[in-house]
């Protein structure tokens, strides 16, 4: 990376290539490439970026990334400003739109929306967000928070706390909705942790992250935000939920209940699926298609906040030769609850039966959940799964293993009674599970 | 379950639909159903059979599972022998043929393959595997050996040691192809093991499995194994495989690269997916269509075999809280290496990284796959991923956890010197991973 602040963030042969061209950061420039013609401010580029694309931020808001070719004309049409922190306007609030909160924890939709910087994890301000995306000043008036500047990984479930109960507050004080910028990485994590500790909720709560920084040819940073929006000012469901892009292409966004969706990919932008049910919705420009049944909002619906979360709680993956002792580290820190994660309908080696049976005369509370992901786990049909089941552990029918460690974790909080635990982690919360399985061949 | 040896396993409705029309177990019966007629021996059922099937054996050696219904016609036509442990006819070897041995280690495909016994977990003896699928004695001259009775959440890597050099010993004996019958639990961490196990191989090595008992309607056994063996006698491609049902529908199976696959449907016929790469082939009937860059069948070259493992090797999977203190306890058990399964591109929170450190510098193997499933780490990216290097985390590219785990508990076998095992976790041995993602939106 280059060091010359004219330029910064470029380097090899796009700085050779800008230099050349006698530009700098906050000039306005015309780019030819066979019949196409770009033209707008040239951003800077940071951390890690290739060495062979110009960020240009277009007339409308979105920033493009266009790869330098030896045939590409550039040309000098302006000397911009350079880029400020200063809103280009100040969007009055209109009485007839709806009001939504975006709440920032992090992640790269929040910390890589802000290209001018050259920081690595700046935090989304109000500004930014609608110097970014212009358009959500015409979905929603925006209010905004910066609760964490967060990569997703290090969200722990005292954050979930303080999130949720930020999201009450706002709630509370009668916004139409409200959207989160999360990282991905544990998105899913988060969702179902606000699904548990905000029940009966009278507005959407959507989250919402990027999969590519806004600085990248292919970012879905800017979609995501305003289909996020539109959802938080416009759905009908008044629930958890991710919003996401649909496929690979830059054209829908579906909306994922908050306990079944997990990141399935480690980078593609449709890495977040609904497992074992369709997602709830999906946005296509203007439309919003309702697909799956859901909470109904009612802003006459009474929040019901139950935000703590207990942190002894652990989720174990089953493999082949699994050291059964490992359950012994459990039990002596003092844990409540164990998510297993076995293999198929919810299996795990019979070597492990004699610790899962002292975990359970110790009080531990043990459900099953299976590591194929899709699907659900059926105790009754191998002497393995019975077996377990006499043993007393709890079978979880088609709950996501992340899903239920998190439940877990809620219920623990509010309980250490087992029965009393049992019960809850049985009961159908927030759509965390369905009593039959709908498609199976 | 019915007591009752005439009708050994039917219980219910079914059973008393049957002991109305006055039928026991051997009966060849007709069942006029609509327009449909089905004609066949009546076969026991057991275990946790559901009780609205009948299931009858067809003049063409399969099961079919027929729901009763109070429309349906049945009518007994004949006093069928009971059904016996004998061959109906011993096939003589044919010269023209390949010979591919059949090994037997136990779960659904070889347990529930035995209709007769009414036992629950029989083996699968080379008598009931002609008797069951008479094709096969088409195909190939088929040899059998029974290694195990296992459910495969019970195979450990000492089954994973005998397995491998049993298969050595019958490719050393000349045979075209190898299969193996393997409960689907655990089948891939298997097929992962005898991948590394069994290098430079001469002849197909397939793994096949079961989703559904063949005393089930929908059993996809018959067809999983015939096109097994077409695949270990015909392919030109000679690798460890998992042969399955693409789709749920039962026309085709593809077969999977034994490092690349994974059960991703707890019960669904096409649960098996290969991850990051396409499957190798697919056999539609007689038709063998390859796919993918593969290694070639060649009886000149020299089977190389290192079938042990290591246990002490372990798989973490990190999820948000996850108590770091954990990673103390492989320490203290003298393991010598541990796969995270982080998330994203290979994250896992910075609570954990003074305990990663200590691992380190323990002398502890740290590699980094993803809980995505989908995708490749890659840990240039963000600060996280970069401070997992600095401390001396690598990451594993797109390998499955699974496949690392494995992987390296069989590196642990041959070298307890860490930079040698490190060299060995990069070397693709078995096409465990790719150097490029080929397709990434």
């Amino acid at each position: 990376m280059n060091m010359c602040a004219e330029l910064s963030g470029y380097k090899g042969n796009v700085l050779k290539f800008l230099m050349k061209a006698d530009l700098q950061i906050g000039d306005i420039i015309r780019i030819t490439r066979n019949e196409e013609v770009f033209e707008g401010t040239l951003m800077p580029r940071y951390e890690l970026a290739d060495d062979n694309h110009i960020v240009l931020k277009l007339k409308n808001g979105y920033n493009i990334g266009i790869k330098i070719h030896h045939e590409m004309v550039v040309m000098k049409v302006g000397t911009g400003a350079k880029p400020t922190y200063k809103l280009p306007y100040q969007p009055k609030e209109k009485r007839e739109l709806p009001t939504v909160t975006i709440i920032s924890t992090g992640g790269t939709i929040a910390s890589r929306v802000d290209y001018r910087t050259g920081a690595v994890h700046p935090a989304l301000t109000s500004d930014d967000i609608l110097t970014v995306v212009p358009e959500l000043s015409k979905i929603a008036n925006i209010k905004t928070k910066i609760l964490f500047s967060l990569l997703s990984e290090n969200v722990h479930s005292s954050h979930w706390t303080k999130l949720a109960q930020t999201v009450a507050q706002h709630i509370l004080m009668g916004v139409n909705g409200v959207v989160i910028c999360h990282g991905t990485d544990t998105m899913a994590y988060t969702s179902a942790a606000l699904s548990f500790a905000l029940q009966n909720l009278p507005v959407p709560v959507i989250f919402v992250g990027s999969q590519r920084s806004s600085d990248r040819p292919s970012s879905d940073a800017a979609l995501n935000l305003i289909n996020a929006v539109k959802a938080a000012a416009r759905t009908p469901i008044a629930e958890v939920m991710v919003g996401m892009h649909e496929t690979s292409s830059d054209t829908t966004t579906v909306l994922h209940r908050g306990t079944r969706v997990r990141k399935c990919h480690t980078s593609r932008r449709d890495a977040f699926k609904s497992i074992n049910i369709g997602p709830l919705a999906r946005i296509k420009g203007e439309e919003i298609t309702l697909l799956e049944d859901y909470s109904r909002r009612d802003p006459n619906k009474q929040l019901i906040i139950n935000s703590n979360f207990e942190r002894k709680v652990g989720l174990l993956k089953f493999y082949p030769g699994l050291n059964p002792n490992i359950i012994d580290w459990y039990m002596d820190h003092g844990y409540f609850g164990l998510v297993l994660e076995g293999t198929g309908l919810g299996h795990v080696g019979d070597h492990l039966f004699p610790q899962i049976r002292k975990a359970v005369e110790q009080g531990l509370l043990l459900g099953m959940t299976s590591q194929c992901v899709w699907g659900r786990v059926n105790m009754n049909v191998y002497d393995t799964g019975i077996d377990l089941q006499r043993i007393g552990v709890i079978p979880l029918k088609d709950m996501l293993p992340e899903t239920a460690l998190v439940k877990m974790m809620w219920i623990f909080s509010q309980t250490t009674d087992i029965e009393e635990a049992k019960k809850l982690l049985m009961l159908n919360i927030a759509g965390e599970f369905s009593e039959r399985t709908l498609y199976e061949k």
